[in-house]
């Protein structure tokens, strides 16, 4: 069996496609990487590390400096408030951290390289894109061509939610026994647990339990 | 006219792209891009930073503290030698950083996009490239795709030296008015000034040099 790693940001998504490719490649195949770019709230990190833990796969936080050196956006840069309505001059959320999924999975890509892993694996979707360039499939089969072609590799890059809805993914996540881990999962733009219920993110993933009709086991969870 | 950011890491090839650059854009609208990413000699960042200073343009030094923390390579873990020979496993120089022009060039596009800066220079070349895959114009051609589809943009990367061999590269940096920078620039991969003659980009450096019929400014420099 050929093994596989997954991007672990301790989110919904990313701790749905984990479950995924336990189910696809094999437990004893799944490794995860979970990068700490500065994001605004240490919760983020907590959530994969304590993901990770509950679905008994090895984690590797990896540092990366740059995108809070660069600063600029409201995810990196604790000075900027997250907005809900579009940059006036990008049409893209203040969220927006420019490159960032190509800088996760070309990193990726590098310690998948070094232990010798074929398979990478990411929750990017375009269909909730949010407006993320960044996670759309035209640009994740681009990016898989760069890395290939840059480190000589033969990666195969999945994106199991790319083109399904937050349902959708929900119902995946309960296919492939993802719930129990779900509850640690973090989606709050603000930090908060319990959610605050009011950020773009917490309204996208209360949606997609509802139309699914399941309660999110994130409420479910003690402190 | 519209701006350019050279990736400017004080060697030979991007010191010679920033003049190039000066020339087709107009000195007013370079920007210079330098990343710090554990290198194993501060020789090199002097460089960059001494090359700015001669050509007059600004210069940004950006921290990469991944490379180091993925380590297993000889230019960003000082703990592995550099060696001469391939790699038995990868049948590539061990001075390989899996993904290293990926992430430069895409953090320089992410940079560019916060400034509005449409052009990216780079003095990466196949000809001379020493068995980096990442050098190579097809790993350019995707790259450029995949980042102008991730952060919706339309940047325009240039690659001057692509095509070059080492003399043609000193004959552009005549035409261009390099020589008094490249006086400053480094290429010795053990990190000695004087050069220590010895390693593989010396001795590509040396050659080219010849093959041009100039003498190397760098020994024109006092210490």
């Amino acid at each position: 069996m050929e093994k596989a790693l997954v991007v672990l940001s301790g989110g919904q998504d990313s701790t749905t496609c984990l479950y995924w490719a336990i189910d696809k490649f094999g437990h004893e195949n799944i490794d995860t990487i979970t990068f700490d770019y500065g994001q605004r709230h240490s919760i983020e990190l907590e959530s994969a590390v304590k993901v990770a833990e509950v679905a008994h796969v090895p984690n590797i936080i990896v540092p990366i400096n740059t995108f809070g050196f660069l600063g600029g956006n409201s995810l990196a840069d604790s000075d900027i408030e997250v907005k809900n309505e579009l940059d006036e001059n990008t049409n893209l959320p203040n969220t927006f951290v420019p490159g960032r999924n190509l800088i996760f999975m070309t990193f990726a890509a590098a310690y998948a390289y070094q232990k010798g892993i074929k398979h990478l694996v990411t929750g990017v979707a375009q269909t909730d894109y949010s407006g993320y360039p960044d996670c759309r499939d035209e640009t994740m089969k681009a990016l898989a061509n760069s890395i290939n072609l840059g480190m000589e590799a033969e990666f195969e890059l999945h994106t199991p939610l790319m083109f399904m809805s937050k349902a959708e993914t929900v119902e995946l996540a309960q296919k492939c026994g993802a719930m129990d881990a779900l509850a640690w999962s973090h989606t709050c733009y603000n930090g908060k647990f319990p959610p605050c219920g009011e950020c773009p993110a917490c309204q996208l993933r209360e949606a997609g339990f509802k139309d699914a009709g399941v309660l999110d086991p994130i409420f479910l969870r003690g402190k």
